[in-house]
């Protein structure tokens, strides 16, 4: 199964802007992540969405691009009762068009974009309450807002990769999304 | 969801063998897969399997480690027509016991060993002709079941999986094989 999608901007989160992320005219992979952003690494450390490892365990790094649609961004801030929700307050490296349910994508789908680069999805990205934080200080007379964020992301707030190949991914690129059928369809009654 | 598992036998399959593995005592586990074997290194070239990639192209290697189960090995063999299935013609490194379905396991299911070592599965090991070549010069007399391998092993050849947290395997080894719900159901109509 394919389906096709269009990057609508690429942004990096830098340690110290943290969990500020900013717009770039591109993002550069090599095998380990971006260059100089907050996720790349070959490793990185166990947190708690990884707590059957002792927290600070070094792990191989699934989490090295994080990937947001624009259809699930609207229904985010729709839930929240705002008018839009900027990617940068979320972290997000690569904000797509075209992939409604993006969040959706089951691990081990492909995302080749047209400028070479190859991402493996490793699946949702499960809410936390960091972006809640940035949230909170772009709206500041809505405090609530920041509260908001976990609960109204859920299912929504995109998924996480890791570079399966380097490139450039820049704004305007083309992606094609590839789900291998033996992805698809694994309800626990079969295993 | 978890399952548990226990680990039979442990293989390596190196270059000057392949395609026939060789039982060993333990295995060692780098990030980069299992130092000395075949299919060690932290990227490979592509094959006939990601046949949109220009072949030969280097990419992530998700194809670390492969991973048989005793049940499905044994169903292999009655479907071939043999009393049983030696998991070294198959090139596999890690038999398990007590997963009979263990090729359906999901993308990004951690399998976690009690020496340590975790592995994150990439789903099925599609099959593939090469194995039917070490079956077929096992059973000289009876060249059919080299041609009968890859239809027989369907959906039962088992997983290829790769490092998330280095360590050792051996025989006897417990398994803790954890599903994230977020890798279960993903039918087509929900994308």
């Amino acid at each position: 199964m394919e389906l096709s999608a269009k990057v609508i901007a690429v942004y990096t989160a830098k340690q110290e802007d943290y969990p500020r992320s900013t717009a770039v005219p591109r993002l550069t992979l090599t095998w380990d992540g971006i260059e100089g952003e907050r996720h790349f690494g070959r490793t990185r450390r166990a947190d708690a969405r990884v707590r059957y490892y002792p927290k600070g365990s070094e792990i191989a790094n699934t989490r090295q691009v994080t990937i947001l649609s624009e259809e699930e961004l609207a229904e985010i801030a729709a839930a929240m009762g705002l008018a839009m929700l900027d990617a940068t307050l979320l972290s997000g490296n690569v904000v797509l068009r075209g992939v409604s349910r993006l969040t959706r994508l089951p691990a081990g789908t492909r995302l080749q974009f047209s400028g070479g680069a190859a991402l493996i999805c490793d699946g949702e990205n499960l809410p936390c309450s960091i972006p809640g934080r940035a949230i909170a200080a772009a709206f500041p007379e809505r405090q609530r807002l920041g509260r908001m964020f976990a609960k109204s992301a859920i299912g929504r707030r995109g998924v996480t990769a890791w570079v399966e190949h380097p490139g450039e991914i820049a704004a305007g690129d083309e992606v094609l999304i590839r789900i291998a059928a033996q992805y698809l369809y694994r309800p626990e009654s079969m295993l």
